[in-house]
C-alpha cells in the first residue's frame, strides 16, 4: 500500500521535475539530447541514489517504463513547444522563471513524499533517521545533480527554504503515519506544508541567517 | 561467455578512456597524480556507476588488477611522453584534440558494449530496458564524471551526436544478441556504428535541435 | 575490534571534516542550512560512497545518530562563533586557513585508517587492493564532493601531496596490520605519517610534477 503510494508520486515528482529540468536545459544551451539527458538526471537522479541507499538494485529508473516514459514525454512535450514558439517562450523570462518555480515546488513536494514511503517499504519504519534523510535525498537529489552538470552552485546552498521544506516535510509525514494516519492523508499534508513554506519564502524572501554580514 | 567478452571491452575502453582522460588533464594543468586520478575516473568511474547499480559490490576497479594498471599504465605512458617531449607535446594543439577524439570515440564504443555485455551477465537479458541503459551509463559515465570533476559542462549536454551515439549502439547490439547473433561479431558491428557516428558528426558539425535559436 | 576502531575513527574524522567543511560554506556566502548541508556532504560523503561500495546498504549515514549528530553539532559550533563575531571571524583570512588546513589533514589521516578499517571488517583482509583503494575514498571522497558542489576544481587534481598522502598512509596501515601489529599502534602511525606529508607538503609547497612548463 504504502510502496503504491510511493510510486504514484514518484510518478507526479518525476513529471514535475521533468518540466523544470528541460526550462533549466533549455536556458543552458542544451541540444534536444542534452534536455532529455538533464530532464532524466533531474527527474530520475534522487530517485536512483535512493534506491542505491536502500539497495534497491538496479534503481526503478532502469527497470521501470514508467519512469523512463514520463519522464521522456514531459520533458519533450515542454522541448517541442520551446522550439515551436521560440520567440514568445523567450520573451517573458520572469513568467517562465514563476511557472518552473511551481513545477520545481511541486517535484520536492512529492518527491519527498515518494522517498519516505519507498524507503519503509524497503527499511521498514521502526528507525526514524532512514526514511526522513532519504526523503530528504529523494527530494533534493535530482536538483542537485542538475545543478552540478550544469556548473551552477546547488541553490540549496544558499537560497531560501528549500532543503528544509523538503526535511520538514519529510519528519511530519514520518510522524503522521506514526501516529496512524492513513498515508493518502498525511502524503496530502506533507506536500500542502513544503508547497506552502517553498511559496511563502520565495514571496517574502524568507532566508536563512547567513555568517557574512 | 558474454561476461568474458565484456571484460576484455572494459579493458579496452579502460585503456583508451584512460589516454583520454590523461590529455585533459595536462591540459588543466594537474600534477602527475592528479592527472593519474583524473585518468581513473575517466576509464573506472563508468563501469564503477555500472556495477553500482547491478548490485556487483564492490565494483570490479576495487578488486581487479587488469583494470587497475591497465589505467595506470596508459595514463602515466601519455603523461611521460607529454612531460619529456612536453614542447612538440603541446605545440600542436589541433592535432591532440584529434587523436584525443579518436580515443574518446573508441573509449565510447567498447565501454557501451562491455556495459550491455556484463548487466546482462549480472541480471540477464530477459528486459531490454537495463542493459540499454546501463550499456549508456557505462559509455558515457566516466566522461561525465571528468568533466564534473574539471569544472565542464558535460559535453554530451550540448554538443553533437555522443550519448545519442552510445545509446543508438546499445539498441543496435541488444537486439543483435536478441536475434541470436554471436556476441563478438554483435560487438564489432555495434562498436563500427558509435565510431562511425562519432566521427560524421565530428566531420559534418552533426548537432541535434537546440530550442534557441 | 578494527570495526570498533574504525568506528572511533570516522567519528574523528567526521568531527574534522565538519569544521572544515563549515569554513568553507562560509566562505562561499551558504546559509545556515547550506552550511550544515555542505557540512554534511563533507563529513559524511566519503564514508557513505565508500558504504555504498562495499554494499553497506543503507549507509552509516542513514542510520547512524552518532554521525549525523557528531557533524551537526561541530559544524553549528563553528557557524555560531562565525556568526557571533563575525568582524573578528573574517579579519583574519590567513590565520583562518591555517587552522581549516590543519583540521583538513586530521580529518584526511581518521577517515583513510578509518575507510581500512571498515572495509577489512565488510570484506576481509585477503585481497589488499579492496581496502587500501577505499580508505583513499574514504579519505579524499567528503573533500571532493564539497569542491564539486561548490564548483571548485577539487584540490587533490593539482596541489600538493594530497590524495597520495591518503594512499601512502592506506598502503601503510594494511601492511602493519597485515605483520600483525595491534590495529591502534597501526592507525596511529599511519595517522601520524598522513598529517606530516600533508604538514611538509604546505610548509615547503612540495608538489607533483606537472607536464606543463
Amino acid at each position: 500500500m504504502i510502496e503504491k503510494l510511493g510510486f504514484v508520486l514518484e510518478l507526479v515528482g518525476i513529471a514535475s521535475a521533468a518540466v523544470s529540468g528541460t526550462m533549466v536545459a533549455i536556458e543552458k544551451k542544451c541540444d534536444a539530447f542534452g534536455v532529455v539527458f538533464l530532464a532524466f538526471i533531474t527527474a530520475l537522479g534522487g530517485g536512483a541514489l535512493r534506491d542505491t541507499m536502500i539497495g534497491y538494485l538496479p534503481p526503478r529508473l532502469f527497470t521501470s517504463y514508467a519512469y523512463i516514459l514520463t519522464a521522456t514525454i514531459f520533458s519533450l512535450t515542454v522541448f517541442l513547444i520551446a522550439l515551436r514558439h521560440h520567440e514568445s517562450y523567450h520573451a517573458n523570462k520572469e513568467k517562465l522563471d514563476h511557472i518552473n518555480n511551481w513545477f520545481d515546488a511541486v517535484g520536492l513536494a512529492s518527491f519527498t513524499v515518494a522517498g519516505v514511503d519507498l524507503t519503509i517499504a524497503a527499511v521498514g519504519m521502526e528507525a526514524p533517521l532512514t526514511p526522513i534523510l532519504l526523503g530528504l535525498v529523494t527530494g533534493v537529489g535530482g536538483g542537485v545533480l542538475r545543478d552540478v552538470l550544469t556548473g551552477t552552485m546547488p541553490r540549496l546552498l544558499y537560497k531560501r527554504i528549500y532543503a528544509l521544506a523538503s526535511l520538514a516535510g519529510a519528519v511530519l509525514y514520518y510522524m503522521l503515519l506514526r501516529l496512524g494516519m492513513p498515508g493518502v492523508l498525511g502524503a496530502v499534508l506533507c506536500m500542502a506544508l513544503i508547497v506552502a513554506l517553498r511559496f511563502f519564502a520565495t514571496k517574502y524572501h524568507w532566508n536563512m541567517p547567513h555568517a557574512e554580514p
